[in-house]
């Protein structure tokens, strides 16, 4: 086989699509059921994926017109908290991938440190971490604070962070548990270590409770991308999400990435590149085009003004709807980088907010994928051969039946072809991958084991 | 069958006895292999054990002489973070109780409580929090703190902590999920509330972005035995777990309580008190102390220094280990409660530091229950009909052994004497206890289901 591309599971319980939860075939029970989520990540082991990836928000949305109305009322606005979510899938899968979201913004690194490494063991090695910095007032207020730190400051607390997180994992050297009954040595202190971090935004002293874990490090993913972003991402993170509209777009990120990544003294390699992508599939063209038609007809517009305010962290019920949309490239707190590309098409096209809040909210920027489960294929290969990602994270754009198309007509089609592997040749994330475990800062340069394999 | 005491496992992966690790039949692996957690829990379950409760410390051990040696080296010092660990537990389970402890010291009311609500919707209804106020330096320090909150003023927080807590459980009426398809509707936005907490400690608005739970709210437990313990358990707790070295102890603290819970308003009733207990079984009386004797010779006194002046919060290693125990009891600024009995025990007995470290870090004060699988059966039935106690949280000195000898031979004893369920009579931790789900605080008073059933 030749070169096998990456695919994750970007899995949300109600469907990506902001009319999929209303479209006939959709779940309607209980979104925190774990049966549901239980069936839907074997399907994904069986398929052979390499993660299934669970974004998350701290709040609901309340930014437009400051209540939460269109949030709970218009789309779901529940999230399973995801670190509980994956451990239970853990237990409930054997092979795949699990990445979960965590906030740097409202989280203490040392529960962060340890609850991945917790999971990394009891996974076998499975686990990844999405590192996020948040966006919105919403959940600064849900953390007894008034509003969201700016996007500079939040970054360079996300940078203290990862730091400290990584000084935690590295805390106990592999080899430090003996267990040793007869003569009475639990571990060897010499290879337990404080992470005494002094910095700005932390002090830590540790050891993490918490022996080293079966992949060194859990995984670290990263998302977003602004040049803030991508300078973190540059140097920490080893698997990158990205919303890119576009092949062109997506190439031109992709390239400016790895080039960074370089720059830093690492492997094009070491870091992996995964748009989100929604496919959305048919018998034909035509019945695939009136699928994507008729969920786009499920949506209220309010859904993508909330959603919108929201990642913006900014009130857009400020604006008249039918109104050009406003020049307000400047006044966004939340998110930055994927809302570059919104600015400009709103400009040109001339729309008005309504429109753009409609048009928004059907792909929130990511690549829309529409047709038969063999022109998707080819499409994704394109993007793939020509560089512009190692992969995708697959969006399904409602559940379960829009997530049986990918399983059972595009993932098949795509290991006929030999661009997606039919098997698992490894047993944990970074194996899937291909991602090397790192060092521990505290071991002998010279260790046998990193030499002789 | 005549009213049945409540069984819990207290789960600790090396054992309870501080020399258990070493015991032959201990188990020697990863202490954080899933497959060790799964089979122990399947077991609990298999034997109709109410719940599985997992302890906390947020650090490892480093007062005693100011460093980690003792603790990492004398004895497990690792623990699992328990919400990811029940987590995964829930997924390998169907009926059994999940405990895990957090501390409202060193986590934001947020995170636990919408780590506990997704636990209890993908549980179905099985999960309780252990709020603990945590007890060291050691563990402020790993959370950008000089030290840990005096007595007081951490228990103060955690009344507001748990209050906060509280509000975002409810902040979901019962019935607000509509998934209205047709309509549109996803969730009736009046039903949904802000929990618009401010007070000295959090200012938290909501609402949580997780629907009501199964069990309206998870299950509260409190461990302590303190006076301030004693007054925020009385209002909030609905299971308490203690220290109680002896039957004429518990049922002292068990009558003190009771007629607190009361003093709210509360039913007897609604508080269920469960002592830890360590029983050591043997075919005959002998065999048992045999067993015991041997356990104890397996434990080094730097364990029992290192733990206690973690859990005091004082430095021990400041005092001669022959000269008699010193008189600090005004000066420890951990764990208060449980060691008024061991200060007593001291002095009546003229002990010196190195022999009270030793005797302490065998039960850490709780009651151990020593003898053949029909004697352990009389004590626990006495102190249960005399009403010391509502049930047992039962703790291995070794594992697998000491945990198999509970269940295959203990239980069963109290099975046969009626004393214990043979089956589960219900699907939640709430069923299991006899607790009832509390009111949601935005419902109506006079809510038919409340009211009919």
């Amino acid at each position: 086989m030749s070169k096998s591309m990456h695919l994750g599971l970007f899995l949300a319980a109600n469907g990506h699509h902001a009319g999929g939860w209303r479209h006939p075939d959709a779940a309607q029970g209980n979104p925190l059921d774990f049966d549901y989520y239980r069936e839907i990540a074997q399907k994904a082991e069986a398929a052979k994926l390499d993660m299934i990836f669970i974004a998350d928000k701290l709040a609901i949305d309340d930014n437009y017109g400051g209540n939460f109305d269109s949030s709970v009322t218009y789309r779901p606005a529940l999230s399973a908290e995801p670190l509980t979510l994956i451990s239970a899938l853990s237990a409930a899968t054997q092979k795949i991938g699990l990445a979960a979201t965590a906030s740097t913004t409202y989280h203490e690194p040392y529960h962060i440190a340890r609850m991945f490494a917790t999971l990394d063991h009891l996974s076998k090695g499975r686990v990844a971490w999405n590192v996020v910095t948040s966006t919105s007032d919403a959940e600064a207020r849900n953390f007894s604070k008034k509003e969201h730190l700016d996007h500079a400051t939040r970054y360079e607390r996300a940078q203290e962070f990862v730091e400290v997180v990584q000084k935690l994992w590295d805390s106990w050297e592999e080899d430090a548990l003996l267990i040793d009954k007869s003569r009475g040595v639990f571990a060897d202190k010499d290879k337990v270590h404080y992470a005494n971090h002094q910095g700005k935004w932390f002090d830590v002293k540790g050891p993490l409770n918490i022996p080293r874990s079966p992949q060194g490090h859990p995984v670290l993913i990263q998302a977003g991308s602004s040049e803030t972003f991508r300078a973190l991402a540059a140097q920490y993170a080893e698997l990158i999400f990205t919303a890119q509209p576009n092949i062109e777009s997506a190439k031109t990120f992709y390239q400016d990435l790895k080039s960074r990544v370089e720059s830093y003294g690492r492997s094009r390699d070491a870091v992996k590149i995964l748009p989100g992508t929604m496919l959305i599939v048919g018998d034909t063209e035509q019945e695939a085009k009136d699928k994507e038609q008729y969920l786009h007809s499920l949506i209220h517009t309010q859904t993508g003004l909330a959603f919108m305010s929201g990642s913006m962290n900014y009130d857009l019920s400020k604006h008249a709807l039918d109104e050009p949309f406003p020049d307000i490239e400047q006044e966004i707190r939340g998110s930055r980088g994927r809302f570059q590309f919104v600015f400009r098409k709103a400009k040109e096209e001339g729309l008005t907010l309504a429109q753009v809040a409609r048009w928004y909210i059907q792909s929130r920027s990511h690549n829309v994928v529409v047709g038969t489960p063999s022109s998707i294929a080819d499409r994704l290969e394109t993007w793939f051969k020509e560089e512009s990602c190692d992969g995708f994270n697959l969006m399904a754009p409602y559940m379960s039946g829009g997530l049986d198309d990918i399983f059972e007509r595009v993932i098949p089609e795509l290991q006929n072809r030999g661009v997606f592997r039919e098997a698992y040749t490894s047993d944990t994330l970074r194996g899937h991958f291909g991602l090397q475990s790192p060092n521990n800062r505290y071991s002998q340069a010279a260790k046998p084991s990193t030499i002789l394999i």
